[in-house]
């Protein structure tokens, strides 16, 4: 049962010294970590990691590192899974998939420090653009300066801010109103909580983008769970911590584009990555699991599956998973979210001062949101559209509806080099769907396990360094999963 | 393209005949629709139904009598899905699964006269009991007397029915309000159209079994939906008739057991079923769709997929169903129920002046409820029990809570010749879980096509006899899935 695998040596020395010393562009480490490990996969290792998301990826390293032999298998051709980089025509490159990085994202920043990858400050110099009833607004802040739902949009926000601290992060469920607040969406909250209708409308407008849901789609105790997760030892989340630009979940982007991470993290792995492998059945005998792939089988000791929830109900597992688990996994589902990326020379808006972002109450379409590299051309906007199937919600034609929106914004018309939808945001087979899974109301499995924590946090905050903390999204994962797998008995 | 099936002539000319003749008991149907289809499958087919429940049956049926050639692919070595006879000891038969039919269900019921399947009365004389708060009462019809909640009781059942008057069954996102209804959960419209919060709690209780889903999963649409649905073309949908025993949805039972109706239909169809063929991958071509199942490959010109939503998403679809039809079958869920049944000599408890019926407050089960074959014994009484993953709904642990609140009920210990649970209720590899599909909050896809409509109906009104009304289930499905084969473009 020991590894075939010859590079664990190797690894484990790199991942022992501490800082991988990487620094600017990463030539070919794209081409590399397409291909990944070439010709037979291992018989055998101890541990297989299913996935090469940011999670599977920090967990392959945590497990080379502590000298065990490892492989990933990945369905797709790629590594990286929601967090995808766009190249444009010069070379530069923007993000399909998840794209931001926060103050307090330690994980994901102490993953970065140690790959040698720099991030750089969001544009915010400027104002916001708020369209409401067909009038067009600019502001700074978070909350445009509606007078009509300043007050209420406000009062909401310390609202959350205040009960999401009654939300422990690593087991919501605890929560002293966790059945309460499980109990009732989002949208019936906000709608018993406002005084004006518009409040809820703007509110909901603006969360769409965020969670890749509507309102009504996830309960209350979701969002306050989602708040508090934007905080970390230090800091309580909040609402406008887990949203906003300066200083929150959108503060800052990454140099060479958020790919980068899972990029040079596969570059790290070598071999131990296997691209084009989706695993079909996953087998627990007496002494081993056996993990089945369309190009061949594995045997393992240890079965880590990072893969989102409607994924993992399709592997044929053997014996099947418990049936509470199985049913679980069904209540599951993605967020559905895209982007559309409008391409210009430069970033002509800031000349106009604006910062490029913007909401509209539309309802098609929650956020234009402008972006640029860190020389600031060429530049882009991604209208972001969230269109969940559901008879008030999901448009069904978010791109159209992005390309709408971002032209009644006026003034954009000009220099356009290309618009193009983005990959993450299709459901596929080998892509759950393009935003983390959300559950429906009531959302928390208490007697499943932790098989239910890992779930819901974005991509951004996925992965970390070596030691991850005990409340970290990584270790969840790599928890849950390994209790996802049946012990022999 | 033509058939390779041999029997479609013969059983076009019997289902031409109009009624078929079997009466009473059919010795070695059970043995012969377990063996279904011996050998090689045909590799080609006019239609292939995957799926071998009432509605892949009755499809298949209609199908074979217009003179096409047809094939059934089943996943177990049965036919019934969630439909399915428990023998007894004696060689009596209970139902495990779906058991019930009422007088609206014109499908079903068209469906059993034509294959000489007959009814009886479910036992109704005598007294129901109520178990609140630690107290026990006996009473008569469908809401127990208590008097603190029989008014607000009362009150909601009529705007139940008021409002369903409003849902086109086969069309609720079409309803009005559909949109106010779908964004509310039943829990919470619940809660807030009572002055008593025990009615709320009884009427979830009672509603728990009867949707294998806690009130606060399903939308106030769904219900006003279910409740609608236990209509026909001259009656109108009434929450009495979904759910009340007398003219209501439990109001009769198949003589030899539910299953008789699919294994009835397998003996007709024959060689047309083939069992332990469960389907990998649906690959459409330009001219026609291939079939991988464990047992060989059949290709059609058409593909009917008569399976649970959950099912259906772990088909290997080549090309992929749409991103927004796969996204909506991750957000469509099976409902969880568990039957326990206690078997005894005879129904002793008609001699106390019960008719078996019994409802309890204590949550973790709903609906004692007992029932016998039409002579009488042996007797059953299956404690029901809805056990969804959540925090405040599921107990985990359905079987014992079964057995509790039946030791609870008092004075039947005696004589109990078993206890066993049911296989229905157990989600697992071939069978999505035990009660038909729920959506999350919202429920419908408008912009999804019929995809949406062939989910929710109980399996008891699911099929039908040879010309389906444009309203009945057995047509959503056949529709539905029509529309979910690519075509060639």
């Amino acid at each position: 049962m020991r590894s075939s695998l010859s590079r664990r040596g190797l690894l484990g020395g790199i991942a022992a010294t501490g800082a991988w010393t990487a620094t600017g562009a990463l030539p070919g480490a794209a081409s590399a970590a397409s291909k990944g490990r070439a010709g037979e996969l291992p018989s055998a290792v101890d541990v297989v990691v299913v996935g090469a998301g940011i999670s599977g990826l920090v967990a392959a390293r945590e497990v080379a590192a502590r000298g065990r032999s490892v492989v990933v298998l990945e369905a797709r051709d790629r590594v990286g899974g929601r967090v995808l980089n766009h190249e444009l025509a010069d070379g530069s490159v923007i993000e399909a998939g998840g794209a931001f990085v926060g103050p307090t994202q330690d994980h994901v920043l102490g993953l970065c420090d140690e790959l040698g990858i720099q991030t750089f400050k969001e544009h915010t110099a400027g104002n916001s653009v708020y369209f409401s009833r067909g009038i067009r607004q600019t502001y700074q802040g978070t909350v445009p300066p509606d007078p009509l739902v300043l007050p209420d949009a406000g009062r909401l926000q310390l609202q959350l801010d205040e009960m999401s601290k009654d939300v422990p992060v690593d087991a919501p469920w605890l929560a002293a109103k966790a059945a309460e607040w499980d109990s009732t969406s989002l949208h019936d909250w906000v709608a018993q909580n406002t005084v004006n209708p518009d409040t809820a409308k703007l509110l909901e407008v603006y969360l769409q983008p965020l969670l890749g849901a509507d309102a009504r789609d996830v309960s209350l105790l979701f969002m306050l769970w989602y708040v508090a997760t934007a905080g970390n030892e230090q800091n309580p989340g909040t609402f406008e911590r887990s949203s906003g630009t300066e200083n929150g979940a959108q503060d800052s982007r990454i140099v060479g584009g958020s790919q980068l991470i899972p990029l040079r993290m596969a570059e790290q792995l070598g071999d131990i990555v296997a691209l084009s492998a989706p695993v079909r059945r996953i087998e627990q005998l007496a002494d081993r699991a056996v993990v089945t792939t369309d190009r061949g089988q594995v045997s393992a000791t240890r079965v880590i599956v990072a893969a989102p929830p409607p994924l993992i109900a399709q592997i044929d597992w053997a014996p099947l998973l418990p049936p509470k688990r199985l049913q679980l996994l069904q209540r599951h589902f993605m967020g559905a979210l895209m982007k559309c990326d409008a391409v210009y020379e430069k970033p002509f808006w800031r000349e106009k001062g604006l910062n490029g972002f913007g909401i509209s109450d539309a309802r098609r379409c929650g956020w234009p949101s402008t972006t640029a590299p860190p020389t600031g051309a060429p530049a882009c906007c991604w209208p972001s559209s969230a269109a969940p199937p559901g008879p008030t919600g999901g448009t069904g034609r978010p791109r159209s509806a992005g390309r709408a929106c971002w032209r009644g914004s006026r003034g954009c018309s000009a220099r356009r080099r290309s618009t193009r939808s983005t990959t993450p945001s299709r459901t596929g087979r080998t892509n759950a769907g393009p935003t983390a899974a959300r559950w429906p109301i009531p959302a928390w499995g208490r007697r499943t396990g932790s098989g239910t924590r890992s779930v819901g946090r974005s991509a951004a905050s996925t992965g970390r360094g070596p030691r991850p903390r005990p409340t970290g999204p990584a270790t969840w994962t790599v928890r849950s999963v390994r209790a996802s797998v049946p012990r022999p008995r």
